[in-house]
């Protein structure tokens, strides 16, 4: 045995006997390093915040300069306490932070957090010492919370370890949710405005910058806590995405729903989120379709991040194999106006209330509830009945035509909470029987609502919020288990190491996976080589060169050849062009191709992308794919039914669905194709790092697609 | 002398002596006709809400069946009354309460709201009872508000003259905002919600099925309350566009703001307004640009609905001849993570924030503010100090290179108001020399948020009411002071009253207001007319019929015609098919015209909408604009800088910009096109009712447009 083997770092086999969890969100005794006396002090308030909470286990500050803090014991030196804490706290500025890592790690502190920034978001020299504590942590096996995170609460233990001024606050509400955030000062405006609406809260985290525990593993390790019930996540970026999407999966194994507010919608969103935390931000639409692919509800109001949960709890995801699928909504309400806006912010978001069918009617009739046929029930002021609303609920939520039931409360819910929210609560939350029930609450009605959360009822307060919820569980999709041989390096894009194969090699790469293309042929350029005899004129002719990615912008395209002697023209002509454009790159051959016709263009991608691995997209050709953004992200691999999926969401491909009598394309082979294109990210022979067919040239129904061009990048 | 001039209908006169505002809004004496005695029943709550609120007019029970009403003396009938009432609500059921309209016009009632609902959401037997309802009206001069409104609440002479169970409530919050509402129930909604937020109200109206009076009309006459300052519309169609026009022209006038929450953004949801209100509910895209042409901030969120109003106050109109302008904002912030969520929902809605100048950053720095430098100004923990908070509004609020200031506060708000509030309230909010500021606050702070409300600063508890808020004052174009000439008829669609142009009439008609065209030639289908010799070949052959507004459809249309003889032949062929199409529309002529080739292709539409008058419209030609929606609308006429506006707008029109290195299309002649085709609404010899060019060949920058098909309806 070596001395590596015998003297393993004290960190390290204390994590061996004590639970992850455990040391980073529940210890039992807490080092605070660094703790300043002045308790107005960024440094002074995580013991005031400890002791205001009322947190039972052991504290112990440390301050080299004085005895007592806060009128407490104080200790000069990690090393001089009489236990090795589980968790610590450093609150000391960049450089001494470091310095007291390393001293918690000789101690054999398990878990420190890291408050103080100045680490890679601040340019190289940061970079230099997120590294050392890198190199701490490997050696160690000490885990880190942070950099530049704002701490941990546990709202259950009472331990509010942390400098965020939100949790000066005495009863902190305690319940089932988790909190992970990027941003640290989130965790206490969540905290307040969920206290407001009577969410309670188990543990909430401000995570840094992740340089070691990370969103998805410190989730985890929360996962098998049964009185945890939900997680929120707070996002800037996708770092370690991997147990990000580890941590997903195995949370719908569980059926705990995750809901995550991720900021970059827009792009100026996500330049500040680089700024802000260092991260290279990831594109947001890679984000957002890793996101639905790992079954986690992304919503974009602020109110449904804090609302959304229990409605996640009660719709289910789809199972593997399963597409998600549009929820039918039915509407009940007392107001129609309320419900009005509820129907208007779903129709926005692709989400149809839809009208009960006939025998749903005669149902309700049958149960004293007289309703107009419409699109609503509107039960008018008769809804603020206790039968009346009771009976309509229980038709409603036995309806087959329907997937969700919202009921809407008018004015009563202020003056006569008990009348309104009563039949709704008394419907079964817990009978698995009856279709999903959420509420919203048109007027200011606080009591009304806290009713309905304590009772588990799904409500909101807002027709935006409530329509964002619904359609964020409904966009969820089915977790995907399948870990993809082409996982993404650290911090590599695979650019750097990447050669670019030539078109005629691409299109062999792709045929392996199933892509199909336009007939090829190389030609040398030299003039001496005879031609081949049969080209299937006219012909496409391109420069054929794994050194010139963009062929048109260097001369390297020529349409439309009718005949050999044009041919060679051609052929001079590129030789020419591409001398011209980039003398150093030799052309040997030119590519032909006959001029291929379809009735639309399609565009597929595949990307390995740094985040969060293989992805594939698909959308419509041509110019207006860009100016409208219109296409369909999946993490890679993909299925048929999935690809279908991405098929029906690119609007321009409609124009190929036999619009206005048109002749209809063959878009199943289309979606076969994003299939094949998608299979990249599972062959172990080689690492293809970014791959693009466009355009791809979409004929009749029945007739396939072909691939006329063809882009392979592969790590070397 | 005639009798009818003599004897002038009582409620004529008397509204001749009382402002329309006093008697619909403030009235001092009220006959509630049909009261119950039971407090709870609908026909017993106004009384008692009144009595509630401490009303000081006359209150007037009207029941034949009883002499006491809730303790209070009753009349039998109108008739009886003591004095006549300045308004009556009528709380019979539908057929009572037009016999009691009759009788409050024969006693001489200037004003009467009407509660029961059927009338022309009903169909046929209801649209007869509205009828009456006109007529009487007509006859005597009486005003209606409603019917099937919930009435109206004087919230300052506390008189709570409606229905709506939510006016139960005491202590109903007096202040500045006037409510006109299609939603009977939301104003109760709206009030409650109101008062949590600190927002105060001098009126709500519940206009119902505007059979008379309108929101426009109403609101209109409280426009010269001084104590009145802003609106909010919460609209389910736009029924007498015509007043609301005036209305909020005159409100611009007076820097009044009016903030619209309008249903129909989803069809489905325009589709439940229809059912609802029985109005034909205009499409979305038309109300959209009506609203926004009015200089009315329209808010797709509740919140932003209930919040906006002080910020629109501080954000001024643009000026006539002035485009709106997207603003730039500066953020200012004591947490990063709340300011990114404003800044990214503000980036999803188009509007972006700025980075400060060099300038700003050195003059910051001088007042003793330390940022880093970037979007926005973090002033981290320091911020929570008076004087950082106040010196950073001081010189944001100063710096020319923005238009609004954002600032954000965070968990300090909770547990410290005072602190960051009163740097936000003392940094001068009727100073006009100082740029408009808002604030957003993270953490549930209602004590924060009273105090800004309290003070004036426009202040939003989400980040996406905020954005909302803001993206809806920056899309307010300056009010149109024009009142077209083509003005819609009531209930007119001017379809079935039109008649349609043939191509080559339409492009004569089009080319008076300055819409070039492609040449034309007619030619007669009879072969025995000599062909003009010097046709411009190739050439496309179209049939020319006033009848025949599709004439792709019925096969009237050959294309690429390159001589004579397949000029005969394709005249043939049309004849032939539209003979087969349309066997009674005979076929004398064809047009032809010169093969016109463009960059790209346009659609410029204009049409006399039934609700709000002439509309034009651009969009990218082809499929695309269908699939995409990609359109822009505005009311007609307008000038050439809206145009251009509009051309921008167009996402598809980018094509045409040299994007990607493609040559620049014309857009300068395609806006000056737009402008020609407004011009229809400007007409006195003709009443364009529809028009169309589509496509509208785009050629190269300086070559012009030219239309190659037309289209024009005109009113008989």
């Amino acid at each position: 045995m070596s001395m590596n083997e015998t003297m393993e770092p004290a960190p390290r086999a204390a994590l061996r006997n004590l639970a992850l969890a455990r040391c980073v969100l529940a210890p039992e005794s807490v080092a605070l390093i660094g703790a300043s006396d002045d308790p107005a002090k960024t440094a002074g308030r995580p013991l005031r915040f400890i002791r205001q909470a009322g947190y039972e286990g052991r504290i112990y500050p440390i301050n080299p300069n004085r005895d007592v803090v806060q009128g407490e014991r104080a200790w000069p030196r990690v090393a001089d306490l009489p236990e090795i804490p589980e968790h610590a706290f450093i609150l000391t500025p960049t450089e001494a932070a470091i310095d007291a890592l390393e001293a918690c790690a000789d101690f054999g502190i398990p878990v420190a957090t890291i408050l103080a920034a100045g680490f890679s978001e601040t340019g190289p020299d940061g970079e230099a010492r997120e590294q050392r504590v890198r190199d701490i942590v490997a050696r160690t096996g000490i885990r880190v919370l942070g950099p530049s995170g704002l701490g941990m609460v546990n709202v259950r233990t009472k331990l509010a370890l942390t400098a965020n001024a939100a949790f000066a606050e005495p009863d902190l509400p305690v319940g089932g949710v988790f909190v992970a955030s990027h941003s640290g000062s989130m965790i206490g405006g969540l905290l307040s405005r969920g206290k407001a609406k009577g969410v309670g809260f188990a543990g909430l985290v401000s995570v840094g910058n992740e340089v070691d525990l990370s969103v998805g593993e410190i989730c985890a390790a929360t996962l098998d806590d049964p009185a945890i019930t939900g997680y929120m996540l707070f996002l800037e970026t996708l770092r370690h995405a991997d147990k990000l999407r580890a941590f997903a999966l195995a949370a719908a194994e569980r059926g705990k729903p995750v809901v995550a507010y991720k900021l970059g919608r827009s792009a100026a969103a996500a330049e500040l989120a680089v700024s802000h935390t260092g991260a290279l931000a990831g594109e947001d639409d890679v984000a957002d379709a890793f996101l639905k692919d790992c079954g986690m509800a992304r919503v974009d109001t602020l109110e449904a991040f804090l609302e959304s949960l229990p409605l996640l709890r009660q719709m289910p995801l789809p199972k593997p194999q399963e597409a998600a699928r549009v929820p039918r909504v039915a509407v009940v309400t007392t107001t129609g106006g309320g419900a009005a806006m509820v129907v208007d912010q779903l129709g926005v978001r692709g989400v149809d209330v839809v009208q009960p069918r006939e025998a749903t009617f005669a149902r309700l009739a049958s149960a004293g509830v007289n309703v107009s046929s419409g699109r609503i029930v509107d039960l008018t002021l008769a809804g603020t009945r206790y039968d009346v609303m009771s009976a309509a609920l229980r038709v409603l939520r036995t309806a087959p035509e329907f997937d969700l039931v919202i009921a809407v409360a008018g004015s009563s819910a202020r003056f006569a909470p008990e009348l309104v929210v009563r039949p709704i609560i008394d419907s079964g939350m817990d009978d698995p029987t009856l279709l999903p029930l959420a509420a919203f609450v048109v007027p200011e009605a606080p009591q009304a609502l806290l009713r309905l959360t304590e009772a588990g009822v799904p409500c909101f307060r807002t027709p935006e919020a409530c329509a964002d919820a619904i359609a964020a569980a409904a966009s969820r999709r089915a977790p995907k288990p399948f870990a993809p041989r082409a996982a993404p390096g650290k911090n590599d894009t695979g650019h750097g190491q990447a050669i670019l194969l030539d078109e005629l090699t691409a299109y062999e790469q792709l045929a392996q996976v199933g892509v199909q293309h336009a007939p090829a042929t190389a030609i040398p350029v030299d003039e001496s080589t005879p031609l081949p005899e049969a080209l299937p004129y006219p012909l496409a002719v391109k420069v054929l060169s794994g050194r010139l990615p963009h062929k048109t912008d260097v001369g390297g395209v020529e349409l439309g050849i009718a005949d050999a002697a044009q041919l060679r023209a051609a052929t001079a002509r590129i030789v020419e062009n591409v001398r011209r454009h980039e003398p150093d790159v030799p052309v040997e051959r030119v590519l032909v191709q006959p001029m291929a016709k379809g009735l639309g263009e399609a565009l597929i991608g595949y990307r390995l992308d740094p985040q969060v691995g293989p992805v594939v997209m698909l959308a419509a050709g041509g110019v207006y794919t860009e100016l409208y953004r219109d296409r369909s992200l999946r993490l890679a691999p993909v299925d048929l039914d999935e690809a279908r999926a991405m098929v029906a969401e690119v609007k321009g491909l409609r124009a190929l669905e036999g619009y206005r009598g048109k002749p209809r394309g063959d878009l199943d082979a289309l979606a076969r194709t994003v299939v094949a294109m998608s299979r990249l990210a599972t062959l172990s022979d080689v690492c293809v790092v970014e791959a693009e067919v466009n355009p791809v040239m979409v004929k009749r129904e029945g007739e396939g697609v072909l691939a006329v061009d063809a882009l392979v990048r592969i790590r070397k």
